[in-house]
């Protein structure tokens, strides 16, 4: 059989694609090595090769094949007769060659440069505890994102352009209320649980947990909640993370803290919910922009579920406390399951974002991005940027750092202008309580198979409802499809508030 | 300052060569991945990904671009201004440019898919010992071959052209002689040891040795001879192999036996061999072809000279068996160092090549470059090779396979066509023994340095000489500089038999 002009052309593109796409995949194996096997000596070669594939694949992005390709896959006539795979596909190029395209090449050479250096300048920064080193590459890099937003285009907000990026369609004017309404919330939350009598007792978890025990409890509970090892593997680095090379190849990595049991455990959790993600993506979909979360909001949904709602839950830790116990002897001598869950749950306003519990991680959120947003919005200058960092953690948390290294300058986000990053985070509590919500009136029995170490049910409801569908779907309609509604509120602050005010008897 | 055409032309190849070898890192990383990390579910994307890569890289060889800027730079009056790196570059890119391009493109297809196919069939036909359904893929891979030499061109004898790619400028003309003494020699040897009233004692090697203290006591050993581990890794893997990626970051595998302790080790120093060549070639070669072996045998010739030459002498023990002693202290109760040297050099005939002893294995490479000269002159067919492997192993090392599986189909060589490999294994072991004569004349105290531990000046002696230099000289200027002559025997028949006698005291 003869193929048609289209079917040919259609041909062509896909593989086109793949071969791009396959640029993307040894990147994320070559970075994955980098961060957890290769040897010092050998950082500098890597680094190169890293920017050299970088540039293959930019080459082959912007390629005039590639734009011929998606102009004559999107002429009238011609685009509604695509599949859903090839439709998306062609919107993906589209969109991150249009980021490209639109930025005179030299100025994208000048801030890739820049950010570089602004990124070394940071870490040094953060060392020495000196923001005044950091801040004109601070300011710099602002300013590039704010011609960057002008080349882009933007409508009723310039923050809206950056926020796209990482969360599709997501806009200051939806964000705005969503994240009122949680701030102020979790603000009355925290303050109740501040004064309440009821304290969890915490001391069993920072015990001595000797790292291979760790590990194998870790890879215990991971195996039994369904990560697939034989599709992934679990390694250590400096900075846990997921990666995924394809659908059969997702890996995670963790580090272990040895006087805290904690850390490894819970951090594990999230990297294997963003894994389960990724390894259970339509296969179809590989060697396409499609094969990878909705969004960032949505993929954080998925690790923030399995993490929070799912492990650090009581019907959890009835199924695996008893493991635990075993495991551990001596550390959690005459602790109960629920001493134990009120522990993981403990609630404490701290500094740094990154051990903050569920409760107050929302609020580390709302500071960076109402500061996002000045600076963007140009209410804000980045002189600035110390006092009104102190203040709002005055204001919300109640803790004001006693240096910057431990306030503004912990996140690296800013130092390369990823501004529109930091509320996928909080957006990904809220996605995934107001999915849980519907999720638990589908399972019947929800509860009680988690209690019993059954989560082929919920993995499969994800499976159906998600994670199928990698990036076929925007946010916004994979949540409408599940849910019928908007991003809404309302359920995170449910879940907190109900699961807290039981745990500090409030 | 303005750049001279020259320069420029000069600059522009050397950055499109550093962006080809590009390919070969990142192949070379994927790879080591595959081989040692890749989960089961992973290897379908990855063997894909790595087709594709092989792909981009056979197209940056074969572009116009590369074609037009060897043409400029060989032209007369540019030619011998070149600085030595970069006529060696445009050398090494002209010699593997030449050996695509002669060849027309859909022939090279259809013999890269039979190759592919040839593999497979060899695997299902060795687990069968089935000889026949492996045969006429073998025949097809010859006439192959054979069709390729004719594209390819030779002189005196047709072999040449494949023994080229591996030992570049070697010759039956040269080999036969060299094999002809060795092979002679090596018989005689291995019937006097097989006379001989005095046998080692082996037993104490196959207790049982735990896994992890023989990685432990194999780390050991590599970071005294000075395997650099700030520049590598070791890791497990079926086959053991070494690769570079980057003289800062050269790998190690390994495999280990729990009831020997031979495999893992000697394996572990014979990789480092290797490795620490690839090590200790001079930076400035990176980016370029010339950051590579002279040749494979003179690869091996490292390899086998840390590995059998240092690793398995008597002063080497000397240094190592108390450590040894106190890490396996049941399983070597009783032995002396005496003990142990005769029992790792035990000389016995057998049928498998990569588990025989330093003097048989030779007479193992006879077979298979005779049969391989035999099928390339075609005075032997595909289907005499059964009978014709028997009874070379029978007249040469007096033991006959019951299967072909454990003869004629041991190695998997011969299916992808590797024709010209074999021979480099037992020059490696020539050169090694040429070369150890001149060094241990030229470094004073050899063998008490190695008795103390003390390997720097080996080292140091490998870098100076023939290491730094990486493929910037043929394997015959290489030898030729170091010991004047051309490749002898001698020196291979010589060490074998003072070594062995002494210790079969014949």
């Amino acid at each position: 059989m003869n193929k048609t002009p289209l079917e040919k052309r259609t041909a062509a593109f896909r593989d086109y694609v793949k071969r791009m796409m396959s640029y993307s995949q040894a990147l994320a194996i070559l970075n994955w090595d980098l961060r957890t096997k290769a040897p010092r000596k050998g950082v500098d070669a890597r680094s190169e090769l890293i920017g050299v594939m970088s540039g293959e694949h930019f080459r082959l992005l912007t390629s005039p094949e590639l734009a011929e390709h998606l102009a004559a896959l999107q002429e009238a006539g011609t685009w509604e007769q695509l599949d859903a795979i090839t439709r998306g596909t062609v919107q993906e190029c589209q969109k991150e060659l249009a980021r490209f395209q639109k930025i005179p090449a030299d100025r994208y050479q000048k801030f890739v440069t820049l950010a570089a250096k602004s990124g070394a300048v940071w870490e040094e920064a953060r060392a020495a505890n000196d923001f005044a080193s950091f801040r004109p590459y601070l300011e710099e890099v602002v300013k590039f994102q704010l011609e960057f937003i002008e080349y882009w285009g933007y409508q009723d907000n310039k923050y809206d352009t950056l926020l796209d990026i990482y969360e599709p369609g997501m806009t200051v004017a939806q964000l705005d209320p969503l994240f009122r309404q949680l701030r102020e919330k979790t603000v009355s939350l925290v303050n109740a649980i501040a004064a309440a009598p009821y304290k969890p007792d915490t001391r069993f978890l920072g015990k001595h947990y000797p790292e291979a025990a760790q590990e194998a409890f870790s890879r215990f509970v991971l195996e039994k909640i369904g990560y697939d090892f034989q599709a992934g593997r679990l390694d250590r680095s400096v900075h846990p993370f997921c990666t995924s090379f394809a659908p059969g190849d997702v890996r995670i990595t963790t580090r272990f803290n040895p006087d805290h049991l904690n850390e490894a455990l819970f951090g594990c959790i999230h990297e294997a919910g963003h894994a389960i993600y990724e390894q259970n993506i339509n296969p179809e979909l590989f060697g396409t922009p499609l094969c990878d979360g909705a969004s960032m909001g949505i993929h954080e949904s998925q690790s923030r579920f399995w993490e929070n709602m799912v492990g650090r839950s009581l019907p959890f830790w009835q199924h695996f406390f008893a493991e635990a116990v075993r495991r551990f002897p001596d550390q959690l001598a005459g602790v109960s399951v629920k001493q134990f869950y009120h522990a993981v749950n403990e609630v404490t306003p701290s500094l740094i974002r990154i051990e903050a519990d569920e409760v107050t991680y929302n609020l580390h959120i709302m500071i960076r991005y109402e500061i996002e947003k000045g600076l963007i919005e140009q209410t804000i200058e980045v002189g600035e940027l110390p006092t009104i960092w102190n203040q709002k953690m005055k204001e919300y948390l109640g803790v004001v750092p006693s240096t910057d290294s431990e306030g503004v300058l912990q996140d690296v986000h800013w130092s390369d202008g990823s501004f529109g990053y930091f509320p996928t985070y909080s957006l990904g509590n809220m996605y995934a309580a107001q999915i849980a919500a519907v999720m638990k009136k589908q399972i019947s029995g929800y509860e009680q198979l988690i209690a019993r170490g059954e989560f082929a049910p919920i993995r499969e409801w994800l499976h159906q409802n998600i994670h199928q569908y990698g990036k076929l779907k925007s946010p916004s309609q994979l949540l409408h499809d599940i849910t019928g509604e908007a991003p809404n509120a309302d359920y995170l602050v449910e879940y907190l508030e109900s699961k807290y005010k039981a745990i500090y008897q409030l």
